[in-house]
């Protein structure tokens, strides 16, 4: 296959039928400096957080795993359900759920987080899924590897990039479409690569893209594409919307920016004592407490985390690795005196990256690995 | 057992201590008619909401039904964990885990909401976790009845009420206390009442109550206590603050009101068409449109769901009942013509209770029930 017309990722069911979008109530994407907006309440409550004790567990249970659906779960019926490799490949191929269960299966410990986690701690405020920064979660994803599906279909030398895209449909920046995003072909025949269908040892669930969903560890949550339906090899950059409109590191409206990849290097820690119901402010009993929390980078292992109490900062005892993709316990002996203090956490990966202490913002909101800072009110 | 000196259902663990609770930024409770706080946002973070196209599930995905957590969800040792029958009782009694498990049986599926679904939608706006409508889930409960475990215990004639305690601790109202619950001993003998262990054919997760929480069918959520330690017979009425100082009808903050016990009927509409990302308003084709949604109550059965389109109420067709205790189905089919719509649906209950077209405003923001409205776009 040599052709070389422009092709679109976009299958007749994708069609790009420009709908008339309702006009919003706050322009999603402009940055406010107001107060929390209805459309963000909205989403805060559809779009599930991981409660920060969660941390306490090194695999996050089903449920508790952050969770971000762009438009509506989709029912779909795992009978008639296909997945179709097709575009610029020799063998247009097409599997059905139990075909893909046949094939060679492998299991990772994978932190995922939203690239959008954090996003409501910047001022102003991009108008968006407003996560504080309990967007990730860690599963125990099953599925089978996405390179020898590659290499079945055989991918032409024109090939440039692979359109892995959804059943999921709706309207996002004024565009109707199906959610998809694009790799490199290279990015997409990494050996980590999984089309992945059990979750935690259980059936993928509908809200984590039950039958399939693409799964790449290390990258931000958008790359993972849900409900899985086609895989399209084309011979330029994908330009839908979720690719080149949403998911960049950009200063302004009209920034093209560069596009949101690896996960940055962060850590959270679980909020010691017990909480006030409404505002969640910890109550901590004097004496020696032990903090603990989680660290992950997407473009390296950690190396190093931080604990911070009222300014000084001291190493953490890192736990062993819990696999090359997943966060990395930690802990830390606190003596807590009466009194309110200040605690952080910050991480170092391999690359030497760390957690800057002040978020760094830019329009979209993405990836904001600010440093975590918990006040704590210590009784006697 | 004839000792009639007052009893209080806390054991050592739950000695009431009060804390010094840090100064709210927001008191909660108070009603609020200015924009969303932080803590509203979030509480709507932490506790998550069922996505409205989940109700086209007849049982909800674990993970997708509804979730309130008052403080933190504890981490238990199921082989530590016991349940304790005490108090007001012959034999006190302790179960382990696989003690339950060996018991009679059963499998109910149950709807349960909570019973501060419709919050945010009152005005002025309690303070409290700010629901819209999503409240709520269908799940198919596993467990053992209570009654034959209060029978072995034998309870005295002289207990009023049983007190059950869960694990989870923290601060409300000012008052630090674990959460804990009462029953009258009619309520708790009640054929339906089971101490669950398994959720829709799984173990519980942590986040629904692992290892054991009460299941209390027809009432609101708040009784069915999750991590649940302790059955304490008692032989007055309970005054924890999640009996007395929550889950009222109240008009101010020292009216006592009356309790919230059964759950109102309500009906709900899976949004028609496609959303959009940030405003979630629909956009839909026109013709024939199936609309679909779920009804309950508490209080009796399903009798009948209506549905209104731009202000005239039609009847909609009820689907066979799907259980005892378990939400409705209905369809509707509508014909959509181009142009902006408001859709609406209500139910009535077998006693004859229906959902209001207003809320009505209470000082905690419990049992609001009131119809849902969605406008729709539909398109050429």
């Amino acid at each position: 296959m040599s052709v070389k017309t422009r092709r679109t990722a976009e299958g007749t069911a994708v069609a790009s039928s420009a709908a008339t979008a309702p006009a919003p109530a706050t322009a999603p994407g402009t940055p406010s400096t107001g107060p929390i907006t209805r459309e963000e309440l909205q989403l805060a409550s559809r779009n599930h957080a991981m409660p920060m004790e969660m941390l306490r567990w090194p695999v996050t249970p089903v449920g508790m795993h952050y969770l971000l659906v762009h438009f509506d779960v989709p029912r779909i019926d795992p009978v008639s359900w296909r997945l179709n490799i097709a575009g610029l490949v020799d063998h247009p191929l097409e599997y059905t759920l139990p075909d893909l269960q046949q094939r060679e299966r492998r299991t990772h410990a994978v932190t995922m987080e939203c690239a959008g986690n954090g996003r409501s701690r910047l001022e102003p405020r991009p108008m968006s899924q407003p996560w504080d920064q309990g967007g990730v979660g860690t599963a125990e994803w099953t599925g089978t590897p996405l390179a020898p599906l590659l290499l079945d279909a055989g991918v032409s030398p024109d090939a440039v990039e692979l359109v892995f895209t959804g059943a999921d449909r709706g309207i996002q920046g004024g565009v109707e479409h199906q959610y998809a995003r694009s790799l490199t072909l290279a990015e997409a025949m990494s050996d980590d690569v999984l089309l992945a269908y059990e979750i935690n040892g259980q059936t993928v669930p509908p809200q984590h893209g039950y039958p399939v969903r693409l799964l790449v560890p290390g990258w931000y949550g958008m790359t993972s594409v849900k409900w899985l339906q086609s895989i399209t090899a084309i011979d330029h950059s994908f330009d839908g919307f979720q690719q080149l409109g949403s998911y960049r590191y950009t200063q302004n409206a009209d920034d093209p920016g560069e596009p949101v990849q690896r996960i940055k290097v962060r850590s959270l820690m679980v909020p010691p004592g017990i909480p006030d119901f409404f505002t969640r402010q910890r109550a901590v009993g004097a004496g020696p407490v032990q903090l603990s929390g989680r660290a992950w980078s997407g473009h390296g292992t950690v190396a190093n985390v931080e604990v911070c109490v009222d300014g000084a900062w001291e190493q953490a005892h890192l736990e062993p690795p819990g696999g090359r993709y997943a966060w990395r316990g930690w802990t830390f002996t606190w003596i807590a005196t009466p009194g309110s203090h200040e605690l952080a956490c910050r991480a170092t990966d391999s690359t030497g990256q760390t957690q800057p202490e002040t978020a760094e913002w830019n329009y979209q909101g993405m990836g904001n690995n600010d440093v975590q800072r918990l006040t704590v009110t210590v009784k006697e």
